[in-house]
């Protein structure tokens, strides 16, 4: 053990380490490094996630294991190399692969975890928030913000797989999760094309006037593909047009939104659809903060701290804090992403740095 | 003259009031009840214009005056019989029939004054909004809000006449008005079925990742008419099926809002659209503020201060500050109404009250 | 009458412009400068009042005018020239000397209006603002923010003259206000030397735990004039130590603050304090929305829209909008100064501009 | 192993597992308890340590440590002992004793990490924040926002010590920590009695028109204790008058905020003082969010998950997430505290429960 100085230890020195552990007391200077670094040094390591490899995997589970009371779902999470043992993603998100088989059914809870879907392929699966059935289709965005009792059932002899996305390593790092069991089967197991929710929020700009109050959570509880593909489609012929819409040449996208805020739908987890045209590139870019992306559509490549990887559809990667990371299409190629952007923003440490915009 | 407390005159008292007089000042105890009433005592009054009688005259004006630079707009006010000689249809809200004819343009400017038109009848018009052209249909809300260049081409020999909403009496009270002119044609001719600013933005709960910062006004300038009217339809249904979603029984309602933020559309000018069952009737209601209402569709009636009134398509009326106003539909009655509840609520003077809710 | 391209008339357009008047209809094309001008175009003129003036009148009324019921107060107000027989100040803005000899009382009541007392003279008389009496003395600014019941008490055998400011000209434009009596003596004729208000919130960045809520007013109803004087000469010292603290050089002010929220004091009202060293100036400033000052201590000059002229102790000068306005300072010179700013910045009206920063 | 309803292990099963295992996929099923409790379930456990244990190590720590650039304080962590080798205090907070020799000066650095001293006893310290000395004395909360360089000098030659909270834990875990090494010697060594963020900030309600834009942290760098005790003493002052002032009978509190925006002084932490009458008691009540409590002075007891123990000055204590705390005070009882309520509310996790409010 040495000093902060460097300079050897002594007997009086090595009793006062030993007094600062028999008092519950850690000095600083010794962690200094660890705990105050440079820049942002994640234990979490950049990762990729085969689909094809855990839709298999799932699917084993889907014959293997039961759904029911207790366990709640069956949903296998993308554990970080870099956090081994804690079933997390990243420091403060949680993703996993749900799958449910033919007319099967997840039971209802409740928790203070922010959760979501997002459907990268199948159908059938009615997921129920707070009593109103909601469609999960391909390419949707639903969403369970904390506190609504939700469950899902499959209304057809087929299984369904899709990604849940929660904010668990956070609620459970920082002790804030509650969490209450709610009913065996869902509430309510009509399978209506539109949930009540939709057909109250889901008019551009319109807001119902029963409603007036801004909601923490977005109240519109499904985002569909139509809409999100219909958005990134105009952003990219506006470019072709000569207009600015993309964030960058060949790269639209949209962030998900709180109609009664106009922020993010839920307070810890931010949604985004991205969109290259084939060809298109994004720049090197460090963020801090967390995402994990999956591919949706199409062919391409990420950089992940230098190292590249080809990506198809269903792949998932994860990019830790201030790794920085970029995308290259080969063809039209859509990603879904979630990342903890409103942490970060709201407790003013959100940063980004593109090496190549200097 | 007398006293505050009533007796009688004296030279020295006659003195006083000269010498307030010849100094610039004003005792407050003659003025009180005036400035200071118990509720609001609005010199505007409840009145209704008939579209009909509006159309009419504005056509008129199609055949006899022109539209050109200085005069800038074939636009026609209505004078709140209780604030004559000023062209204010509240002390807050000026409202008006504007007629083009068939090819006409009226030419570009801007103002800090926002200005919103909405369309009962008619099609062919497009307003141009910084460049943009947008379609201006039947039941449509188009906006230019504050400082925005704008013009309006007819591309169509046929004419076309709606109504403009503008914040200019609050601008011209409080002194904040600046003016600019712009083209003498529009910047851009083209009669696209949708403005670039829909493309962006008219996608329920999805905003464009290149447009992140919030606007004082809402980036949307058109809500078409087909999405309110599924936003009321979906209401009316979810209150058959026994769910919340109505104001109250019989009566949905949508406000517009500004996407980036979840409010009202513009800083001044809080826009809405109403619809009755037929048979529904909604209580009478005191509002700080005042209104402008035009029947967009159905049969009904309106009680301004106890006087009712029947309505037919394109009949418009304002309600004064605190006057109690009520709806009753014969038909399916729809009705657009603009107001100034942004800045009643801003400056914490709103206030609401139902007798019946008591 | 002519035709927007200035044609002459003819008996159709004469029938046209009658019909227009018998159907409460204004066409814009004859009223748009007026309406819509280039920059903003005040009826309201600069003006200055000699407090020397106003107080001797103010004294004569308290010989010949008694405080009592009805007319509640014995202020008068500063009448702009230009807006005659409306006892407004500004537009927004209402200012009046109120004067209340010894052992007098002014009866309490509530109204919408948002009022503050600001005193360039004098001592003896307690406010009394929801029952917590507030003493009045020289340089303090003591508030009555809206519906908040108020009267007061002089506690000595010596009359007593200050400043009133209230939104009444917006409120009674707007028809926003609302009125109550409350008793006849004030609920508490106690004299201590601090409000309840202050002992709770006169500490500097310390919130009482038991109000965490924002408010839309400051709590704080006494601003003292000893924490006024110590901010402006530390913000000169420190410009003299060589740090930046001042607007700009010799030129200190600080803005009266909700401690809750740190925006301004009531929702329509702002208020500030300014300090100039002999000898210092300020450069032409135009600003959207209106202004009144007074002199509080020290010699110096206002240029008023390009007239200069002298002021001393007590004087007030109002600056409508967009009329460009200088000091200059002959001694140390103390204003204290009240605007809309409020209004402007909340409904996104605020402009500024300084022609030599150009 | 098993499964989610309890069945055997089959080879499949098995398999199953450990496929999971090799492809960085953990099952929700297993952990579901653990990672989504029904209460907040935290690691770190309630602990005490004792002011003259920390103050006798840190002592020993000036005598054998020398202080300087790399380990760049003389500071001892807090080790929360349910959370072993983090140098965590809770979560989210860290907390440690500095201890600084006559004349000693701690180097200038920078980091993201919010911090703040707050003084137990002693005096004789300069922290110098971006280049303004701030006095360190008895009572006084000082503050570091993140991003500002600051180092600290002795100006005495008398050793002193204090606490030092930041929130490096949430920063560490979170990813979100930068870190530059500033001036090895403070870069302003003088010792005024006031900074000069105190001389522009530090008067109640007044706000320097200099400086108009919010802050994310408070520009008041120092709250001193004169201003803390005086708010304290009116509050039980009013309440023996029979005002509301306090939180609860015999218990005042303050809150230290931004004066900017009424808010918490800094993003993440935020600061209070709390002071019992003798013979006081608080309500046991449970907190979503950690806290660290330091007793100023006074004699009383904690009582922590049931657990009751005596505190006298300097004492410190940690309550975890969801662990009911209450206090009483056998002296007048003066304590300061710090928690993440902050990121609690910000984020959506706030909430209390007081089981005996029920």
């Amino acid at each position: 053990m040495q000093q902060m100085d460097g300079s050897a230890d002594t007997p009086e020195l090595e009793q006062l380490y030993r007094d600062f552990a028999a008092n519950d007391m850690a000095p600083l200077w010794t962690q200094r490094d660890d705990l105050m670094p440079m820049t942002p040094a994640p234990q979490a390591v950049p990762h990729v996630w085969r689909w094809k490899t855990l839709y298999d995997i799932a699917e084993r589970s889907g014959e293997l294991v039961p759904v029911g009371r207790g366990g709640e779902r069956r949903a296998v999470g993308l554990t970080n190399p870099g956090l081994p043992g804690t079933g997390y993603a990243t420091p403060t998100l949680w993703c996993a692969i749900q799958y449910l088989g033919g007319h099967e059914t997840a039971p209802e809870h409740r928790h203070s975890q922010n959760a979501f879907r997002f459907v990268v392929e199948g159908e059938g699966v009615w997921t129920v928030v707070n009593g109103d059935p909601v469609r999960m289709s391909r390419g949707d965005l639903l969403l369970t913000p904390g506190w609504n009792f939700h469950g899902h059932h499959n209304d057809t002899p087929n299984p369904m797989a899709w990604i849940d996305g929660l904010d668990i390593p956070f609620s459970s790092q920082m002790d804030v999760g509650f969490f209450e069991f709610g009913s065996e089967r869902v509430t309510d197991e009509a399978s209506p094309p539109f949930s009540r929710a939709e057909r109250l929020w889901a008019h551009p700009g319109l807001r119902p006037l029963s409603v007036l109050e801004n909601k923490v959570s977005s109240p519109l509880s499904a985002y569909r593909w139509e809409h999100t593909d219909a958005a990134l489609t105009e952003q990219l012929q506006l470019e072709d047009e000569g207009f600015p819409a993309t964030v960058s040449q060949g790269h639209a996208a949209i962030r998900y939104s709180n109609p009664t805020t106009g922020g993010d739908v839920m307070s810890t987890i931010r949604c985004e659809f991205h969109r290259l045209r084939a060809g298109a590139s994004t720049p090197a870019t460090h963020e801090v903060g967390s995402s994990v992306w999956q591919v949706f559509e199409g062919k391409g490549t990420v950089v992940l701290g230098g190292v590249e990887t080809p990506l198809e559809t269903g792949d998932l990667f994860v990019v830790p804090s201030w790794v920085p990371w970029s995308l290259h299409a080969d063809t039209q190629f859509d990603l879904f992403r979630f990342n903890d952007g409103p942490i970060m923003e709201r407790l003013n440490f959100a940063r980004t740095f593109v090496p190549s915009a200097q």
